[in-house]
């Protein structure tokens, strides 16, 4: 394939950057081949929203930071696609929030665990839960090899953060009584719609606004961030991204603008 | 990676064939990494649809098809997931059109325009143009690979059928002269907006749709013929192809129906 130059004034140099680093990382063993059609999906779903972080995802964005300062055992769950796309800012989340990193794939093979903890480790994760053998628990009401857990991680977590995850596992996991944030350009989906929180937005916006909200919120006293948390109305958020996805659309098709990314330009 | 089984009556079985059949193409080297994403793209804006063949794009298919019929040298321009996709039915419509089949791709290389050719040989084209030295005209204003063509093909073609093309390149065929005829799930993509006529529809489902209209209207004479052609107006269809995606969403929000296919189930 040849090497394509993204010119700097390129109007889609961000997300063909993004898409660079994707198919880079998938040569690299980290991204499944299912995992670059998955972008793609959530390409179309960024654009439609005008690829910019909107209000409703900005205060589950704020309830998500209150959730996860006041968590007892937070774990951030990654797949090949997050530590691909951001790796660097799940550490330094983590790190703000001594959440546990833990490696947990649809796709499970100790090639790619072991690619995705070596990447999360070169942007300096201290420790990475849930490779290989660490992986000896299981959750119940899931069919793949997602359900392997890690005891010292998503098995003891009280909040888990799940960006790009499935329905099955999301709702497997607040069944458990565990408090799932979920990261999902689709508000429909049925993570977005199972989620306690969803954060219908891309994972690379969504994360460094993530950190900025906990380092903002950090100095707030328990019962206001309670108060914060338990204030969100995940329905009536969804339900607000949801209006938003077809207002922008009767917008565009009233311009008469096109959306450039959407073409299948590199086949 | 796990082969994935997918359960008869899985409501996402057709959605999840079609991704298998392009991954395993992935791995014989028709598509590429860039095509999988375009794929997902195309995913998305599928459901959104409702994963049918709407009134706007039967209409389009039904120009298209009387396009097709009158034409002078009608040519199909085929890429990797075109070929992943629906070989058997493009060689059936080149048959039957006496359009010649010719390969021209973004990311050329010689292994995959020979893995494409085995692929369309496979499915019984007696004549594949586009491939290697055969290529061996350029057309203006183009800057990728793409402007390669074959002058026994696209180059003296009168209409040109270009799925899942780019916008560059349809702009550059409508502006030489000739009648594009685009397949784009993306109404408000710049092909969309540059073809003559646009299907607004998903691939798999237009080529054996276009085969059958075909044959229904080859008994028609030329002045009806022409006339379904030039009757046909593009942007008023596109307008309606643009309205029914959000008068769709708006009713999946209102229903608070989710789309599972969207979820990012295997990454």
């Amino acid at each position: 394939m040849t090497k394509i130059e993204i010119p700097q004034e390129h109007p889609r140099a961000e997300s063909l950057r993004i898409r660079e680093k994707l198919v880079k990382h998938f040569k690299s063993g980290v991204v499944t081949s299912a995992g670059l059609i998955a972008h793609g999906r959530g390409e179309a779903f960024d654009y439609i929203l005008g690829e910019k972080t909107t209000k409703p995802a900005l205060k589950a964005i704020e309830a998500a930071a209150a959730t996860l300062l006041t968590a007892e055992h937070p774990v951030i769950s990654v797949n090949g696609n997050v530590a691909a796309l951001v790796s660097k800012d799940i550490v330094e989340l983590s790190k703000i929030t001594k959440a546990r990193i833990e490696v947990n794939l649809f796709h499970r093979s100790s090639e790619r665990e072991i690619a995705i903890k070596k990447l999360l480790e070169e942007t300096e994760a201290t420790e990475v839960f849930g490779v290989g053998e660490a992986a000896s628990a299981r959750i119940p009401e899931i069919g793949s090899e997602r359900r392997r857990v890690d005891p010292k991680g998503i098995l003891i977590a009280d909040v888990v953060l799940v960006p790009l995850e499935d329905g099955d596992r999301t709702e497997a996991l607040v069944q458990m009584g565990k408090k799932v944030i979920a990261i999902d350009l689709n508000p429909l989906s049925r993570t977005a719609q199972f989620a306690t929180i969803t954060i219908v937005d891309n994972i690379v916006r969504v994360i460094p606004t993530l950190i900025k909200m906990i380092n903002k919120l950090r100095t707030k006293d328990k019962r206001k961030l309670d108060n914060i948390a338990s204030s969100f109305n995940n329905e009536k958020n969804l339900g607000e991204a949801i209006e938003l996805f077809h207002k922008r659309l009767a917008k565009l098709a009233k311009k008469g603008v096109y959306l450039p990314i959407l073409e299948v330009e590199e086949l």
